[in-house]
């Protein structure tokens, strides 16, 4: 019922209900957490919350809310997580919104990796910003390439998704993570950093997010509950060190319209004071981490050799590599006829490159739906 | 309890609780709706609304939220509105900076009355906008000021707020709406109308909204259920034309993160459908009414004749004048040492004119307290 095209923003094509578009990178709805939710509003309301839901809020955020929060990052990203140091925002795609006002003018240039997020893309857009991409191998961004280009174009930020990257799936090494910070304090950057995926991982964890590198002053570290929890909360989180915060907590949103998103805020709080989130998450990482296996396997068994990847150890996506003369934008039109689909390599790139490549996600889809995805598609690419 | 400096956000002074500090421009949080948002609670959770507000929302907005919205605002203005025309965002302070984002570039000027709303200012720093303004009479913006600059800057948008203006309490004439549309399109700038207090009104009700005009495809209409609702709900619209409206979906922010607040528009859904918005309204209309009157009586009685004002008909705000020799920066020193306070008027003029006026709040305190602040504000004037 719910996997209609009623719920695929972004896609732009319509799509017949018993279509597998495995382009659609969001939770699946199936598993958004309705009973913690009601839950949490019933002990919201027992507890008078509203008191400090309704007003206008303090400009980082409920002081309330931010000390749940800094407990559950605390216990996640095993670091003391200082509530003095969150700023609560609306969600990762208004907090890098309001990060492009507050740290760029018109025509700046700031850089991004290629791939890289294709919708992060389209507010750098509206924000008329000069977009750079810095390659990336397994490891993540190229520091060689960063450094040079840093030299070359002196931009006000760099935007990074270290940890199970959108869309590669790919973890930026514990070293390149020093060596971006060391890179960031000398040629006088930023690091914008994307952690969506950081407490979603299969097994190991990611190395440390850059949120560990507050000291810098370099680093605004983008964590939310869209992924974790329910993306229409729209709310989230920038963790970042004190002159930074000063600057967020400076903006004229929050001087005129408070704290941005109060309501919410309370309601979240439920849920963590209710212990609902770490089970939460478990379940979700437990499920999630299937879905991964089945959707890689799958693809060995019957997708062409011609075509590889990496299986990720995170995240919600997996990144295909055709081979270098396929455009991935005429497979699609092919797997559609097949009732499937994917987002085709082109789109995560600003300079329309990485064609050959294409990104699924493993998150949207049931076991059964993946390897049924799967194996439309790769009948799909063995016809003419 | 609730009146502590604890919420009085923007206002950068520590005050003692027995302060009595006009300045605030928020609504009473006594007054706050804590009983309808419990009853909207219970609603929201039995018909299961939570599977419209935590996946990703549709980039305009819930359509049966929206619905409920058309037909609230189609009885409030006497005008059929249609949903089609209208963009839900994060209240007005977040609409106005999408606007600035997708409608101008760093360096672009725009205009704003003298005075006009203090906090815009800020947004539209951030902006990095060339901020020009336009003086008003008690019509509101002066036409011919307005064309001979429109000809001269050639401005993105004019930011106006039509009725009940903050800080003045002046309402724009209908004669004056219909020139400014007149002169948006043969100047080719965009309306952006601040329409926050258009359905608080005491008595007669202001001009028809520039919602009114939107097939001039030139108005972007902004309103918001801070002032008629709750301020932490983060919860507004934007109404606008088809051309407009076009460019908002296309907003980088909801392509990436959705509609910019599902999960709240879920609760004020079930306060529309369960008819709690109206009578709330009236209650709050007749409440502001009638402290409204007190402060005007109190200052007529009590504060010297040299200072004028013209007593609003609707909104939050009345506008002091004093004698054009006076600073009102160094009054309110004075007047903070007697426990009251008030807003000075440089804050609401681009170039910090207007000093010898005050912008006083009669929303957030009780008729005692505001007879109190004024007695306390004219025995400060009569000090040496």
């Amino acid at each position: 019922m719910k996997k209609t095209a009623d719920t695929l923003q972004s896609t732009q094509v319509k799509l017949s209900s018993d279509t597998i578009e495995l382009g659609i990178g969001q939770p699946d709805p199936d598993l958004l957490p309705h009973d913690d939710i009601k839950q949490a509003a019933t002990h919201c309301i027992n507890n008078n919350y509203s008191t400090s839901m309704l007003p206008y809020g303090h400009e980082e955020g409920c002081d309330h809310f931010r000390q749940e929060l800094s407990q559950f990052l605390s216990r996640h990203y095993r670091q003391p997580v200082s509530l003095d140091r969150l700023f609560i925002t609306n969600g990762n795609s208004q907090g890098l919104s309001l990060i492009c006002t507050l740290f760029c003018h018109s025509g700046d240039t700031i850089f991004v990796e290629e791939p890289t997020y294709n919708l992060a893309l389209k507010i750098f857009a509206d924000h008329h910003l000069n977009v750079v991409s810095i390659p990336m191998d397994d490891n993540g961004i190229i520091i060689e390439e960063l450094e040079e280009k840093a030299a070359r174009f002196k931009p006000n930020f760099l935007y990074t998704i270290p940890s199970f990257h959108n869309p590669t799936g790919i973890t930026l090494s514990q070293k390149r993570r020093e060596q971006i910070i060391a890179l960031s304090q000398a040629y006088n950057f930023l690091v914008v950093a994307d952690e969506v995926y950081q407490l979603l991982h299969f097994g190991t964890p990611p190395p440390p997010p850059m949120a560990d590198y507050l000291d810098s002053d370099t680093v605004l570290s983008l964590g939310t509950f869209s992924k974790i929890l329910a993306p229409g909360l729209r709310l989230g989180w920038i963790q970042t060190g004190q002159y930074l915060m000063s600057k967020l907590v400076d903006a004229g949103v929050v001087h005129s319209g408070g704290g941005l998103n109060p309501f919410t805020s309370g309601f979240v709080r439920s849920i963590l004071e209710l212990d609902l989130l770490d089970p939460y998450l478990d379940k979700l990482k437990g499920i999630y981490g299937r879905r991964c296996r089945v959707i890689c396997q799958t693809m060995s068994k019957n997708l062409p050799s011609t075509i590889t990847f990496k299986e990720p150890e995170g995240g919600f996506f997996v990144w295909l590599k055709f081979p270098s003369d396929i455009d991935t934008k005429a497979i699609l039109t092919k797997a559609r006829q097949d009732k499937t689909g994917f987002k085709p390599g082109f789109l995560f790139s600003c300079n329309r490159n990485t064609t050959n490549y294409a990104r699924l996600c493993f998150a949207y889809y049931g076991e059964n739906q993946l390897e049924t995805g799967i194996k439309r598609l790769a009948g799909s690419l063995l016809k003419p």
